[in-house]
């Protein structure tokens, strides 16, 4: 259900055959009118739907999403802007929208132009397809090299959020891509939906590392349209703000379990940190170093690897503070290290879960990431010959 | 011949049994008083003999050089540090010396303690073991899975300078621990070596990369005793200079080339950049992005993964600048892009060999990275369960 869970969402995925099988272009609008934002990669490099997106959020409230797979219409220079617009363009003509309200995500290879006759067509199946039942076929249709559909949803009473997004996953070992669509029928006034959505990204989306690499293309979108029949008031207000965060944090971990290569599910929680930032950073380089990723895919509590991450982790232009003495460390729930005295213990680590949790002993920042470990298949997945 | 290659210098390898085989303690001295100075790791988890070694200096010129492979003597606590003043301690006793004229280099397991008898025992074997042609032997002594010996010398009319490293490779799948020693008998007045050092090991040691793991035990050290009969000038000053670039660099290459799961070197040249510090940030974005470096494993010339990784380079707090529309991009001289207009070209890929040269086009910046690829057998060295 995914996208069309909340209420006055439609949603379909059809093909237009720019993939070599398969859904690969997805369509999601609201029936009413809708306020929107949305948050983009922060690469030097954009992808020319993500220059146009953000150039139409700055002129109007969105109300449409166009997303494909098979290609991410990145590095293509002016032509793929023109590519872009011109989508926008009969998308809007289609929904009888302004071509402002159309948004626009791509995801596939980079540096190869968009078959914009393809998507066109697409576009034209697409639009009478739209249902309030679309939403599996759009989470399908943006998939390229995910095994499986990403959605969640969650409800209270009176409203409900939905979303869908696609992961680390390749047709050609090009870049990883993650997209995210999420619905509410939560009323917002315009210009809300950021407050809400920023801070539900920064505890998912951003709190997840596959292997450290920032794409092109990475969007993530918030559309609410308020048809849901419900008052609003500071109890609502963070009931919505929970929904949000729960799906945004569930479809993170839907991409992280699907991450290329993903054997083992590491957790890395940092507490006792200066401050949240420094646990972020400390957090994010445990999670993104390759030594430790191997040793999850190793089942190995290397606990030696996480100091040296702990302690290499970049933070206010240099490395961020720790005093090794007063670190306590476990894998698994069993501890490995308590106040820097190494414990004599083994830690379970069969599983497909390796928890950390690194307590610095500092003062009371904590943070969370979640990544997947570095196995032969991810380097397979990465080094076929393609081009 | 190493780091006994230039005037004056003595050393040795012999086994004390830290290792399961072969040579695992090494001995470095200057005959005559020397000068010198060291770099250490970044890393906020420094090892004791990185906390004792830096002390050292600050109190004494140093003399005389231990080393041993075998264990890291690293997040070892009060006790590690003891040990390592013990090994200071014996060492000067036998070689004449104060303690503080002592540095201290280890090397292997992370969190072991360190056999303080063993190498106790292997310090009076190596003391009278030192002699002018022992440095074959100190660079054997100090590899742990390093596959060959790494050494370099030049000279030129008058002076010598000389070195041995370790890089990249683990005995059980721990840290990977870099460590140098290069020896002169160009005269250096005490306080000057830093000087020399910084440059030299900035553009050789810190422009590499395995893996992007920052070691706890990191260390270079210079050491120059003036036994050259050279008369110092502004001339000289500059040819030891470049001897010492060079001697720093070859080690640097040879420690690349036999990194974890080594099968291609990538040498990624950035200029065009603003300036040379963001030619450093984006070449070592590169260098270090796995996607890039599978890639390279995989001998293809994936120009899109080149994009996303220079247009996430940290820098300055934030990502460093780039115009896609002005960036030039060429694999083993073969260009793919072209002021951000693609290429259709087919770069040769088949070598052992991938440089990436890539021209920002903003301004006169440029920098140059040496980088190991991806393997399987990284993965492989790295995973393999032995705690």
């Amino acid at each position: 259900m995914s996208v069309t869970a909340a209420k006055g969402f439609l949603a379909c995925g059809v093909r237009s055959g720019m993939k070599t099988e398969g859904l690969d272009l997805a369509l999601v609008r609201s029936a009413a009118p809708a306020v929107g934002t949305a948050m983009f990669t922060q690469n030097r490099v954009q992808a020319a739907p993500v220059v146009v997106s953000r150039r139409h959020l700055d002129q109007a409230q969105p109300q449409a999403i166009v997303l494909n797979s098979g290609c991410a219409n990145a590095a293509t220079g002016e032509r793929g802007e023109l590519d872009a617009l011109a989508t926008a363009a009969e998308a809007a003509r289609l929904l009888e929208l302004s071509s402002e309200q159309i948004l626009l995500c791509s995801t596939g290879v980079i540096g190869v132009k968009l078959p914009l006759d393809k998507l066109l067509l697409g576009l034209g199946l697409a639009a009478p397809a739209l249902s309030e039942t679309g939403g599996d076929d759009a989470a399908r249709a943006i998939m390229t090299t995910d095994t499986r559909p990403k959605q969640a949803r969650a409800s209270v009473a009176g409203f409900t959020v939905g979303g869908m997004a696609k992961g680390a996953a390749m047709i050609h070992p090009q870049l990883a891509t993650m997209l995210a669509v999420i619905t509410t029928d939560y009323p917002l006034a315009a210009g809300e939906a950021e407050r809400f959505l920023r801070p539900a990204v920064e505890h998912s989306f951003n709190r997840i590392s596959v292997d450290g690499d920032c794409s092109t293309n990475d969007t993530v979108i918030l559309l609410a349209n308020g048809a849901a029949d419900v008052e609003r008031s500071q109890a609502t207000d963070q009931e919505f703000g929970q929904l949000l965060g729960q799906v945004c944090h569930e479809l993170a971990e839907q991409i992280v379990k699907d991450a290329e290569g993903f054997t083992v599910l590491m957790e890395v929680n940092v507490r006792g940190a200066v401050d949240e930032g420094q646990a972020v950073a400390i957090a994010a380089r445990i999670a993104s170093s390759p030594l430790v990723k191997t040793a999850a895919f190793g089942h190995d509590p290397n606990w030696g690897r996480v100091m040296m991450a702990a302690g290499s982790a970049p933070w206010n232009g240099g490395y961020a503070e720790l005093d090794p003495s007063k670190v306590t460390l476990a894998f698994n729930g069993t501890q490995v290290l308590a106040n820097g005295a190494q414990i004599d213990a083994t830690p379970a680590m069969e599983g497909v879960s390796c928890v950390i949790d690194l307590d610095l002993g500092l003062g009371k920042g904590c943070a969370s990431y979640l990544a997947s470990d570095l196995s032969y298949e991810y380097v397979r997945l990465n080094a076929e010959y393609t081009t």
